[in-house]
């Protein structure tokens, strides 16, 4: 995938995922730095806020919120204002048009039962279904995120039933969609992941305590050690001794995304119990036996398509070789004096190194395409650069449908891929070949049930009733749907 | 008053009243510059923070609020970016501790029938009881203060009886307390102003449309009209044609807060058709008829005892003179290498100019003293000086009791009146004599009878019920308090 | 004077002057409190950028200077870093379209002989041959300023000659024009004063050290004693235990700025051995002398002609009143929306109040008029808050000449009383009469010698010669004066 | 090498080399977006601070300059206020404790003949005699940095004889020392290097102009050419349309870093004829010949070490693959809240993939080892992870002296290589074994004559004296060095 990479999303000027990162901590002493330092090894899930609450030594929860990366937002004047033996984290991706601080997570109330801190990773598909029952309960809202719409209806229940738990549960009967959350009242930490685990969410253990987060690379900078996955449909509260389940809603079918696997996840997290560079490599392995060709080098796109092209040159026993070489300064804030000097974008940020090029016959490797203007851009350079041909070779299948559950790609007008033969597509990104990986390979790769995935993006059938869309029916869930 | 004024807070390094300004407007054109000039008249009713919400072109509320004065939180980068033929504005006081942008107003929610918006000067007296009536709706809090009360309370009423006047009209009813209101719907503007009017509230006419101000100088300053004061009880919504009464709460006796007269609101405002200017040289003029004395010059502390100075030369016909000079870049960001030097702390901003005061019997006019500690060390000064005697006249009565209805004077034992004749106070601060104006002094400089006045401070006893405190019992309103 | 005050500067959203305060300071303890302070009591002679050097404990000088007022450039944490038991500080005032930290003071060079930093109040006459003759020795500059031309002059003459006080010495023989200095060399400290006076810098005594400042009310704040005035053409050093005069040019005449005594200085200092607030007052009382007028009340416009408008009341026997009230919170920072808006920015600051102004006769006082664009903006207000006649009478002389010797008042064209009679400018600020105080009678208010003071702009003969303007010859001077 | 790495550098929480990059254009249109560009793509040269200096519209030289990545400094705002069609730019790496505005470049004078300003890579050997020369003058110094001595030297050498080649030629005669200079007087512009080349400087054509930068990818990536290594001991003056050299002092050796091509240089770059990026694939392979091993896989320490790793792997026929995941969002500012959380330091930066290295024999490769620390936290977290046996291959030799030519390398104590053998070495770190690739080697693998090298921190002799150390006669050159 070109686009929208965490490396490589510069180059188009604008953000296009929204998912994020949670953390959550329990412990016998403070947590704020571990707060810090979880939300740190997540930054890669979301760059535009990070937040923090914690349950203080006024028995209140406090948060403290901004815009930027974790460690512009939390000072050390900040960090040191902060106590509290349990807490959430947050970290939040842009979606265009939407960098304000409002939007920062975790979101706090006031309850009659305490206070409530939420941080979600997700998105609610029967979000105006929820507002709207909240609304005739009287109810008003600070903020238009659904983020804010499952905190209210938590609150509203627990608060009706007297009882968090129960609060927590008919909560979920009502939500439809992705929700991985953290989630506080008081000093209570709970693990809440929506019954088809569509985002990650593991539990762990750290010296004096035990906690939860999006990825399990959390607690290996932590120095603690990955316990398991959160159950989809599980809730999980963590105390600083233990972790308990205290309810868990049964399914049969889950729909892990697979777009984790492809591109999301940091390489050194285990997902759903499967490490993602092993199914990176898996992707690249795959792609060769199915779309072999005769060249000289096989060149990654930096730094996304690294582990899928070393994949690749295994399997297909051709040299690899690092011929882009990336400006590790080009970042979020690309100042463009002038639009004339647009087109110098893409050469300030990813440089062909000529030696490498020159004279060969490329095996360019990216892990997946959205609008494919970057990889028509680097296309481009190569030859400019002497390559003799530029094969494409992409380690996930075409992308042709909106995402619901999480990630901003709502428009199908913006896939290069739909309603495009992969020679059409060939053509506009001027390469010799182009290939695919198959559905079939990528869920081999992944190593995951076909039925246990969301692929959605790849197929257009859902997990939850979208409307104008085809649904996979989950059966044993649908009973809880109702609002 | 000494302490705590707008120009002497600084000596004492803390802020001690919250008391707020609130404009609202709408017009045929944009409304961005009025709210920002009517907000910079009113800086001084508050300093810590500012905020405007206008009704855009996307047919929504936004709102911007930030830390600072209204010229520092509304850059000219901010102005440009709102628009809106209609909306609201605040500038809120600082009390100690409380100083975070989450107490920043106006204060904004999403309801099911349409965006809500509220600006707020004054204190909800049955706070606590009007939380638990939300609670037990279901509700719950982004913040802990009163005006998200008054807001939440107003939106569940109105979207439960599906009108918005129906909604304030029954919230009055449970709201006790003070409050003037900027309230806006979508693009719907109106002042509410509680039953017993503590809180000064009036209309003006502008060029194009109309508007609602805390206090009349914002119409002066906008060049447009000041018409009359919003009746106690009143509901009144302005349009860019005109300004209807849209239901008033009748009642027999109004509380106007008596400080406004003496130190808080602006010289140049006329307040319940009274002019604040007039009041005060009237409040000198009777001190001095009250509590002559033989000396040489009148000398007021600088600002804020000025007017009430004049009145006192004049009446008693001694000379007036500037003999404390002010230091005008001393504010409200001092800081203190060390507690050592806290002693040079008032020298920094007060400096006795010996020409004037050397061998000089003085009076040294104050309107009003809170703690003491400042009145205490400008004696001091000017002993040092050379003054060969200090007679201290303060142009209010004795504050012996807390404010319950809008300015942070919420602890006895702060007051150095409280349960001390006023030979033990001139003993305290050290001058060769001291007296206060009487009350009755006090209402008749004013103008206002006696019983439509808050003297709470002054009596002890309060025009709403205060658990512990007496209550001057408001006949006409008590049907309306119940919740 | 209506502008440019540093009350009224904002009007005219500009700021016209470029004096400056300057302070330093020897002592047995750090100093780093004693210049914080000292700045803050000058903050009046400069709000543009503040600056501190002192010797530190690594045998350095170390500067530390910013954009803005002291307090915000002097944060905790910069006062913290700094250290040493000598120093020197600097306030400037800002010219239009100059306002860059290069231009900030103290200037520290490194030379042969040791750390030089130095701040400057005044202005040299001469500096384009001072430059020529650094430039021939082979010299280059960092900046454009006057300022470093004296700093690197005395260090040429200094190491060359292998001795500070020769340098100093030498470079007074080139200097023509104002200089009140602060000098620092390594752990030495020196005022340093021109022959003809024009700037104030006076001596100190505090609790374990000594002090120079441009004003008297430095040691008042600080809790010590002013000494003396630095004599006109001294080098003074000071050390913790005593001040040594180092060198003094003998002259007959000096040419003490009149501007100090009637808008500059604080009301509370004392300069050149005369109280400025008794100045003021005199000013007032002689203008009521030469210029009686019938009327009700003496307005001042605040607070510039606040003490001239007393004395002016006292002597007429006509009361004093405040009509015009001022928003103590518009500022350096003010923010003009649109052009249309600017028309508000008058009222914004000032607010005439009816009750004092209606069907009055009214003498308006201000101290002085530069371009008169204010004084006619308040006329007009005074008349629409119905005032039936406004009579300006202006404590000080028209200005209509240019000053060479620190103040940024540059272009005849400016001045609204250059190559126009009395009746003329009347006609143009629309008074019902207006009338200046005489030169004599400004004079004799002083209580200083004419012959002594400096009234160029008032009369076009100036104390230095100036390339087409008239040389009032200071004989006994002009042997130094051979570059 | 390990530290100071541009990628590893926060691991042990200082910066510790001090190179910088230049670069310089004069065109027929604006260069400041040249300026600003081709800073941005030599951001791996300085993170510290960034400037800019350009001839503008009033035929002055202005400079703006700020601490912070190049696209800190420069804001739209910054950039859109700054024109010009001749400017030189300059990045700054940090030195520890010297994070300060006033060491950032380019620095500027105004001269009698013009302004001058100079952006400096490298670093002067006899800058104390060049200082005394010059104060013998009577010159002082704003700074302590050798860069003002150049810019001052230049000053009075051109000023003297009145023209500006002459005051360059006769500088370059009395500089010892590396110094790849972008020179501007008013509108001229011009690259100078040193007669030994120790840093790099080449000469570019663009589309309008022409311009020289310190790396060959400024070129690539504003879509320029490369034209040629700046020759060593050239004074080289750029027009809109041409490169003329002005001067060139002959010499028979050069001393060019070898460092630049073992780890400072981008892969990207081509400098000194050589491509980094083969010459790093050429040092693995000679490393993998020198040092063979049997392992299972070939891991590079990210990023520094990926390229020499391919090298090995490819000779060595061993796979490559990533098994340290590298936090991209760790970076210059690192926070850690208590000195107990610094361990988490190393797992926040590298993350170990264990299904890559558990049961695995590894060959760790890295460019180079300075201090050892961060090897040693490498090798534990690889143990930690599983790994069988860790082999440490360095693709350079020990550095066993200090850098006296623009590396902040200066104290024999800190290098883990010197005074110890190979085996003490590997003992400290822990690893399996430990080789490094020879000095014939390295040689061999840059392809540029071992005398033509300067390889003075792995042989203790420099190509300039330096005293107490070692000293490769440069015989051809001596007859310039006389002050």
């Amino acid at each position: 995938m070109a686009i929208p990479h965490q490396d490589s999303e510069a180059i188009i000027g604008r953000k296009s995922t929204e998912y994020c990162g949670v953390v959550g901590f329990k412990s016998h002493s403070s947590v704020v730095s571990l707060l810090y330092f979880g939300l740190r090894s997540l930054q890669h899930r979301g760059q535009e806020s990070a937040g923090i609450s914690v349950y203080n030594d006024n028995n209140k929860v406090s948060t403290y919120k901004g815009m930027g990366l974790v460690h512009e937002v939390f000072t050390k004047n900040i960090l040191d204002s902060l106590s509290g033996n349990s807490g959430i984290g947050h970290v939040r991706y842009s979606t265009a048009g939407s960098s304000v601080i409002s939007n920062a997570q975790p979101i706090m109330i006031h309850t009659a039962i305490g206070d409530m801190a939420i941080a979600h990773n997700g998105e609610i598909s029967n979000a105006a279904d929820v507002r709207e029952y909240l609304e005739k309960a009287g109810d008003s809202f600070f903020t238009e995120s659904d983020t804010e719409l499952i905190l209210k209806l938590i609150a509203l229940e627990a608060t009706k039933h007297g009882n968090i738990i129960d609060g927590i549960k008919r909560s979920m009967r009502y939500l439809k969609g992705s929700y991985s959350l953290a989630f506080q009242i008081n000093d209570r930490i709970f693990a809440i992941r929506d019954p088809l685990g569509v985002r990650p969410l593991v539990l762990g253990k750290l010296d004096g305590g035990y906690g939860i987060a999006s990825e399990s690379v959390v607690f290996d900078t932590l120095g603690g050690q990955t316990i398991r996955d959160i159950y989809p449909g599980e809730i999980l509260e963590i105390t600083p001794d233990t972790a308990i389940t205290q309810y868990r809603i049964e399914n049969v079918q889950t729909a892990f995304c697979m777009f984790e696997y492809v591109y999301f996840a940091r390489a050194d997290s285990t997902m759903n119990s499967k490490n993602i560079y092993s199914v990176r490599k898996n992707l690249g392995k795959f792609l060769a036996r199915e779309h072999p060709v005769d060249a000289d080098i096989v060149v990654p796109v930096p730094d996304s398509g690294r582990t899928h092209a070393l994949g690749y040159a295994e399997e297909a026993n051709i040299p690899f070789a690092e011929g882009l070489m990336k400006n590790r300064y080009i970042d979020r804030t690309f100042i463009m004096p002038s639009e004339k000097e647009r087109a110098q974008e893409i050469q300030l940020k990813l440089n062909p190194i000529k030696e490498v090029i020159n004279g060969k016959r490329i095996v360019l490797i990216d892990d997946s395409i959205v609008r494919g203007n970057t990889t028509k851009k680097i296309v481009k350079l190569l030859k400019n650069a002497g390559a003799e041909k530029v094969h494409v070779r992409i380690a996930s299948p075409p992308i042709i449908a909106p995402c619901y559950l999480g990630i901003d790609m709502k428009t199908r007008s913006q896939f290069i891929a739909a309603g495009k033969t992969v020679e059409e597509i060939r053509e506009i990104i001027n390469a010799d070949s182009l290939a695919y990986l198959s559905i079939e390979g990528l869920v081999k790769a992944i190593g995951i049930n076909k039925n246990d995935l969301c692929l959605g993006c790849l197929t257009g059938t859902y997990p939850v009733p979208i409307k104008g869309e085809k649904y996979r029916d989950q059966q044993i869930l649908s009973n809880f749907y109702k609002l």
